[in-house]
């Protein structure tokens, strides 16, 4: 506890926004479905869908003060990603912390813990995906770390790393994948439009993807 | 578990239509005060008010081999109904299912688990009730069983019993007692108009539901 | 149990409408971070922000009997809150029951249970704060009582206590607080335009709070 | 609602006997891994393993009157079964209530809410699988019914079918299958003795159940 | 915040105790169903059964300075109850507080939080309640205060109201209504007697307590 | 997925075996208050108090087949640790893995998941510290990895990270700190000897850590 990385790793930004325009959903499998934050992790309005590096806090609970020293660290298309080091639901994050990374630069908030001021938030085009909303205040008191790798919400983050987050939930892609996780999820895409056009036409899953015979061997009956 | 019963009844798709109308508070309480799924199950997008015929699911977590299996089940009209063997919040469904399921006439989609490509499916005018939000997937390599009776978020459920979900939850109706319970679901219908009037005219329940009286059979006090 | 108290004092409903003005999160710190119901208290649909006297309601679990009985007890300007005696996530109120609370110038529910016909009262603007939706109706056999102190959602509330409510939740303000808190709340707000300023063109939190002396007596390393 | 059932088949008590020696995990696996109720249902004491032929209530939230008139139902060997009609943690069952059950032949409660007096329970020998410990009373206001079909912490459950309990849990047999899956349960106990002193000799599940070959076939690597 | 009453007034301690030999849910139900804290409130070991008056503590989230402060505020038969201001599941409370507690002549700890060092505490004999149990430390830097009005698990609690606390849970009894709700229970407990000689004996609650009559009233059928 | 590393770092037994009589409490702030685990991670039976080295399991739900190959890779004083991939409640493990586990030298079992033949266990003197207790069975169709990082129940854990768990709850400690960590819990317990002793004779944590003076200059009031 109680440091600051200053100098971190950062992917190229142009590579995190094409990673932003797969999604969630399909970055998550083109990676081999790992690296998924808990479904309790929820945006605080609809339609947002975002890339940036994490810079990671770890805080204590109820305490937000590492909130400002991570500010300072933030460069352009980042993404602020903060830990409790216990479980916690306050309200860590409000719209004059909101001002004050949009003005960083930053593209978001990713918090295993409270936000509160999500109408201000919403007005002001700052997605947050957290845990709770609550206007529960918090202190100023205690050191955490910035730039520190932390669990998020069930995942494992090094700060650098590459958050996504949409509707569907938050994942993170390691930076030294991040090219390999895209060029697969494009894959995916490209595949996907064929299917859809299949799909759409009545064609079934059972047909396109030959499942009849494995079904049948693995005993399905039809009564 | 690996059953696929093709031939299910189905009520008449007018009488269906008509309990949509209703709403699932009044059809719940048109039918007794049963059949509804536990309130956990939130619907991915506001304001979709849709009955149909259930295709039930029974998929083992975190596989979701069956749904195509259902899709080839499905009538015009029909809603899908998934649960799973053990809890599970896995995302078993998303925009190409969707894509298929709605070129087989489906109405929407009921699941005790996980669904994912929620901004798509919301832009396709997909509606789903779940449990959860959740880009993780699924895998291919177990036999659940369609058609087969269910317990879905708390409700005992057949194929072929309509299905009533709007923003207010998801509630079972058994085919045969859903003549009966729509006419019982208008007839509260037209009373409530009556009582609408009263009560936006500033009449009070007490005095339009008479009780007073048993209030102060009960002892109530006023100081 | 069985005690409704008719006369209940209120505060001025201009000193009501300027809390509603300066929302959850200001109010919740003007006075000392106390007050907050708990994270799980939301609102049926985005946006509302208001402020009112609460007529409290304790009733048993899956009965809302006491509900017609407190319609007649709200004045103009008033909120309906309801503590279940032991929890409950069932549909008290509805929009039956919306009706006529706004004829008696009810302006909102904050209910520790259930709520349903949520549809209906979002297009009503009858703006609700709950803990469930749920179509599950309820009887009317068992008294409760109409104000007295409760205790909803974590928070003692009193009867004639100012509820403030909008998109971070739920906290009230002791009547005889009042006036101090909301002075203390236009105090944080005038300091806040400043500062927002500030933190919009760059200046960072770090400095404007002159944290950074501290910060190191603390023992931060910048690494 | 309101309909007491007097007249149910149940099994016969020596093959229910049988069925307790087993265990649920055992029961569980032999009928196909179906009819297990919720993991959250957990028994007030260590040690007990019981079966018996459910007697069921559903009763609604609060509210326990058909405790007392499911008790005149019961035969020797019996388990009371009681699912809510919305959910509740209410303490529906204490000391008197176990003592009449017991004077009725009873074995046992399992309940889908809460139970109280639960140290007097141990005591008596008496065994509970609930939802809760609650000391919260009960009113006797709303019928309910005895021995209808419930869904009871989410498996169906019909009166006369066969509960099972132990350390593991609740699980339910369909009366018409329990023979079966008797014989089915014993040929897995005599398996799993000749297994167990393999494996406490040291011989590996993956040589036992021949694994190598087809993790290998699914690409499992070592390195 | 930041406040320690001193001097606070206590039940007499005979009567503290005869409350604890009732047991939680025979006071609960002899003052009317109220004061029962959440049923999430359980007991760290089996068996143990206390009352004692409260010496309450409200803390921040993860800061358990206040428990030093208030324990030099303890009287013989007092109890430690901790209410944090926003939700909270750490450790704040192990052997060392406990041993200076029970110096103190504390009977126990009533905790909406976590505790720790369960195995030393049960050894010892300290009973205590908690929401967790949980290994994390907490840290002394923000002031809270003692013997204040708190909210605990969801009960209004003054300093000095009697807390009783068993197997089945923690109620609070309100000081001036003390000697009336254990006249009450000790009725309650001279009619059990009676009561439960009649139903070991195998007859009915059903005609002990005359409810056929009702129940033929309200419609119940017998088929 | 399907990574099996053979051959993986182990700290010294004897070291293992010290960290286990500090137990987790302790542990944990020797080594500045990380590593813990989820608080719902339970001991299926009171008293356990173990440490060893983790042999680590990524485990899809609800299919058991890696720990089959894990138990191959146990050695003397290790303990098995199983993430998986999504979040499950079903029960991976039973008695006969834990005769094989135990045959192996296996110490106990970390799961981030359910356990089921819990009384057996018990029995066997195996201890597991669990998420849930369900009898629900799982396959063994898809495959995971052993010994490659995971995240369970919060913590990030690599293989041969050392583990600690009792009746507090499950502590990871990173090898490489091990014998840092172990110094401190040491010293730790020695001064706790004495605090404890003056504690005990009544002398208060306030005088002991001189605390008044920094209360008083917080602001602290007596009243």
């Amino acid at each position: 506890m109680g440091i600051v990385v200053q100098n971190i790793d950062r992917a190229d930004l142009a590579l995190i926004d094409r990673l932003a325009e797969c999604g969630v959903a399909t970055i998550h499998e083109a990676q081999g479905r790992k690296g998924l934050l808990a479904s309790y992790m929820r945006p605080i309005y609809s339609g947002a869908r975002i890339a940036g590096s994490a810079v990671t806090i770890s805080a204590p609970p109820g305490d937000n003060w590492m909130i400002h020293v991570a500010i300072e660290q933030l460069h352009d298309g980042d993404i602020l990603l903060l830990a409790p080091t216990s479980p916690c639901e306050d309200g860590y994050f409000g719209d004059l912390l909101a001002t004050s990374a949009m003005a960083r630069g930053c593209r978001g908030l990713v918090i295993d813990a409270g936000v509160r001021d999500v109408r201000d938030l919403a007005e002001m085009g700052f997605p947050v995906w957290s845990k709770a909303v609550s206007a529960q205040g918090t202190v100023k008191n205690t050191l955490g770390s910035v730039n520190v790798p932390v669990v998020c919400a069930g995942a494992a983050i090094e700060p650098g790393d590459i958050i996504v987050a949409d509707d569907d939930g938050v994942c993170v892609v390691k930076r030294s994948e991040a090219a390999d996780v895209l060029e697969k999820a494009r894959t995916r895409e490209a595949n996907e439009v064929d299917k859809r056009g299949k799909l759409a036409s009545g064609i079934l899953g059972l047909d396109i993807y030959k499942m009849r015979e494995r079904l049948e061997a693995e005993g399905l009956k039809y009564v």
